[in-house]
């Protein structure tokens, strides 16, 4: 049996093997939670089937957490837990809580007391910072750049500010369809003294993760257009 | 077969099964692996039986990366791998270049072309933050306080102005026998706004991960003398 507690489970991040890149005993964890809290039905239960293919998904309940999910709904997903069953948390891809609405009813389950149990998966962030060889003491994701053209002129000033005065690796996304627009500005804005890592298909078949001075990649950067991608910067 | 390239390879946090904390694939990827830079070789070793008991330990090279070693020193190690052999990378426990020495060994495959290949495995920091409750989407890790009061004071004030001004999550560490020092620091000197999640033996059979407001917490902090602990702050 396992323990009365919300369980935040992730999920592959490409079209891989789960035992390449999720433990075995996350496996038989899921296959003891009959509730779960998704931010997509469709594809929690794609991944479910994944983990047992002889799951009963019927069996099973469902609670919607994305961007529409109303605030005053989230608190009542918890009530199974409250009950005394053990409830799971799935995002889309990778880990629960980390860049996804998840945290808002871990946030939640905190407050009432319960019970929260991490489960070990794969995290482009912390992949992409292994592998970058920039610094692992001290570095901060961030998220998205701001869109306003003086407001991200100023967060990359302050990124690196920094990386030089703080040494401290900074770590972004973009919509991926701007990807190319994002490394093309790097190379143009900071200064040679700044190293890029861009991180793609992290776990997947065409997986890279390459760093190289800002100058260097200026004029050679592979075509980011839509791939799944996580900018590194540091010195 | 496996790729000619450099794996970094995740280690268990605590005492419990690979299979909870390691994807069984790594474990593959591992047996196929001759040559290790190793933060220390006794519990690189201990490991590796871990993962294959029938494992030959004699046949397989291990250089020790920490913080004794001449910088120097450090780009022989990847010599196995620029001859067409890949090479893992293990530390202490957890991520590999995340907190530790291994960074410097991957910065050196980045310069020089290297494949880079991370695994999956437990991440005290990423798995913290992910039943924290704490926003997700900005955090940053900063390592070790300052021990010096007056740095300490400013880095703390500093927290408390991304924690408030800009809603990034602050995860830090401490010297395990001043834990108690630093937690009953922060409900001292956090105003009331602030949370602490106080996150202890992750993964380890007396794992413990609980938000609360720094004044909640006054009084009531559990022993932390010597447990391994991650400290992280929002509002």
């Amino acid at each position: 049996m396992i323990e009365t507690a919300l369980y935040l489970i992730p999920v592959e991040l490409s079209d891989v093997g789960l035992d390449q890149v999720l433990p075995s005993g996350n496996i038989k964890i899921v296959s003891h939670i009959k509730h779960f809290i998704v931010e997509n039905v469709r594809s929690a239960r794609r991944f479910l089937k994944r983990c047992d293919r002889d799951i009963d998904i019927d069996s099973l309940t469902f609670a919607e957490l994305n961007r529409h999910t109303h605030p005053e709904d989230i608190a009542p997903m918890l009530s199974p837990l409250e009950n005394g069953e053990p409830v799971g948390v799935i995002s889309e891809a990778g880990c629960p809580a980390i860049a996804d609405p998840g945290a808002d009813v871990v946030a939640i389950a905190q407050r009432k007391g319960l019970k929260v149990i991490p489960l070990v998966g794969p995290s482009s962030i912390l992949m992409g910072l292994m592998a970058s060889g920039f610094n692992g003491q001290s570095f901060a994701f961030v998220g998205y750049l701001p869109i306003d053209a003086a407001e991200r002129a100023r967060r990359l000033k302050e990124m690196e500010h920094r990386i030089l005065h703080e040494n401290q690796t900074q770590i972004f996304i973009e919509t991926p369809y701007r990807n190319n627009a994002l490394a093309a500005e790097l190379c143009k804005l900071m200064p040679a003294s700044i190293k890029l890592c861009i991180a793609t298909d992290i776990t997947g078949p065409s997986q890279s993760i390459v760093t190289r001075g800002v100058k260097q990649w200026a004029g050679h950067l592979p075509n980011l257009h839509k791939v799944p991608t996580i900018f590194l910067l540091y010195k």
